[in-house]
């Protein structure tokens, strides 16, 4: 039986949410040394260093009961009225970075941002006391046709690397070429982020068969060069990539309806899928740097000190998880992560 | 109150089912003179003359009960097994046209074409007895980007009207800019239908906000600028493009599940819709002709006797129609069809 064992992965961009949801995804965050908790919670979002912390607390509170262990970082969202002190409250709170939604262009944006200049004072914040900024990487000018979106998002991005040289940023979960060729350009400040499901995806299957609700989020997966691009900058072994699931569990009634929601649960799946698409690539020796290494260099992070493996066995996906259908459900995938 | 009255229109192109979908639908065929009823039946599609006859006959019993009148056009399908001799029996049943769907590519089309040229013996046939050839126009080829099915029939089409410079050739429910211009630049022997939906909707409507099945159908709607190129086409007065609707019932569990149908049910808002599109860009007088006279000319039937009135007045949708959702359930239009 092949087994391969990395450095204990993080998952740099997390949705974790709350209450009993909370409760059912917990047990997938136990293969990650750390993960960086979203958000946009609804009805209430974290915008504050207070509520960050009350959050990690109930996190912990959940993971706890659970028996997970498992380090949270947490976040704060980005509105055009975060003032430069609840920038330095929310560090003082061990808030590691702040998350800026285009507004209205995903899942709780509608409190996002239209005009990016108006965050000045907060990102001049955020470079003095050295917090991350992460990025939703798709205009917010309505009407922007949806596969355009992150394309059209890149010009933002130049704007606020130009105007804020020190601050450090991710692209969270890009999807495009574009995007892949951009952040490679672009100074050593800047990262990004790549999902699991977007090396799987490509709009076909979200779009390209039957309509495919639980393969849907945004930004929505492209084109087959988008998603090569994708997998060639993961397997590159450059510190510009790294993983952040973007796993975003939704109730299988508020998927499968007239008007579903953005956002895959990918988490039951995570490692089993990076290690076949490395696997499929002839790159499984990158995987570590992927998953272990370039994120914790790129937030000053120590690497995480224990070890994971995963063992070539077939994994059958469950079709659902209480309520929530997995991605992949009732697939069998190649890989296991050994207990 | 503005009035608005035209010749009865036609649908070159509705999907009328059986059984008791057939009873909920029948009702929204009321405002046209005739209906061209698609052949992709399941579990047994019409691919013969026999069939045919007997499928007319079966709605004509559905309309009588409802007190539906309304001509009934009927078609077949081809398959790689069509024969000549099948397409003198459907003729002399009456068919008017056959239908050619890409294999695999939408609703009910598994016994679909994959190589058109093995249509040779029964596309002669047609051309010597006058039927029409229906094309659902996406390439059959697998793993082709779900947007570029469209483009990428468009050789198979100029390679059949080469092949076949007298037959008869629709080119159903186009949905690109590339489908617009090849047709209007190919003789006069080629048409093409366009829908009510796909001069409403762009990929936008389908995955651009949340994920609406009731606005997916095959070929998917696309961008703005090849939706501006259908509204000047279906507006333009060329006898190139008629109305073919298109409007296809899926019981609501079909499509509000993981893996959902295509197909968009819009019989109960088909002229409101256009006309508000039509009004929409000043081209009410237009309107006549794209919905009651060139699928006559190029079908060579007679124009129908009666008339249609038109009332601009509120109409709203309603949320569900026995079991399915209308396109547009619960938006307000502003016209009628007055009774």
């Amino acid at each position: 039986m092949v087994e391969f064992t990395i450095r204990q992965p993080d998952d740099f961009h997390l949705h974790l949410r709350q209450n009993e949801i909370l409760k059912t995804v917990a047990p997938y965050v136990v293969p990650f040394g750390r993960v960086l908790a979203m958000p946009n919670l609804a009805p209430e979002p974290i915008l504050t260093g207070a509520q960050a912390k009350a959050y990690r607390s109930e996190i912990y509170r959940a993971f706890g009961e659970l028996g997970v262990e498992c380090q949270v970082l947490t976040t704060i969202q980005l509105t055009e009225q975060t003032t430069a002190e609840m920038i330095f409250d929310a560090h003082d709170a061990g808030v590691v970075a702040a998350k800026a939604y285009p507004k209205g262009q995903t899942t709780n944006s509608d409190n996002g941002i239209l005009n990016y200049d108006k965050l000045h004072e907060p990102l001049l914040a955020m470079v003095d006391c050295g917090m991350v900024l992460c990025l939703h990487g798709e205009t917010p000018r309505p009407h922007t046709f949806i596969l355009d979106r992150e394309s059209k998002f890149l010009p933002i991005l130049d704007n606020l690397v130009f105007t804020f040289p020190k601050l450090k940023i991710v692209l969270e979960h890009v999807t495009t070429k574009d995007a892949v060729e951009r952040v490679r350009n672009l100074p050593a400040t800047v990262a990004a982020t790549i999902t699991a499901h977007h090396l799987v995806l490509t709009l076909d299957g979200v779009i390209g068969d039957k309509i495919s609700p639980h393969n849907f989020c945004k930004p929505v997966a492209k084109r087959e060069e988008d998603r090569d691009a994708l997998i060639k900058a993961a397997t590159s072994g450059s510190g510009k990539f790294f993983f952040g699931s973007d796993s975003a569990p939704h109730l299988k009634e508020t998927k499968e309806c007239a008007s579903g929601c953005a956002g895959i649960f990918s988490g039951p799946v995570l490692l089993p899928v990076l290690a076949e698409v490395f696997k499929a690539h002839n790159a499984l020796d990158e995987l570590e740097k992927f998953t272990s290494m370039n994120g914790s260099h790129f937030y000053d992070l120590p690497l995480n000190d224990r070890e994971v493996t995963l063992v070539q066995a077939p994994l059958e996906v469950p079709e659902h998880i209480e309520g929530i259908i997995p991605f992949l459900a009732g697939k069998q995938l190649g890989w296991q992560v050994k207990a």
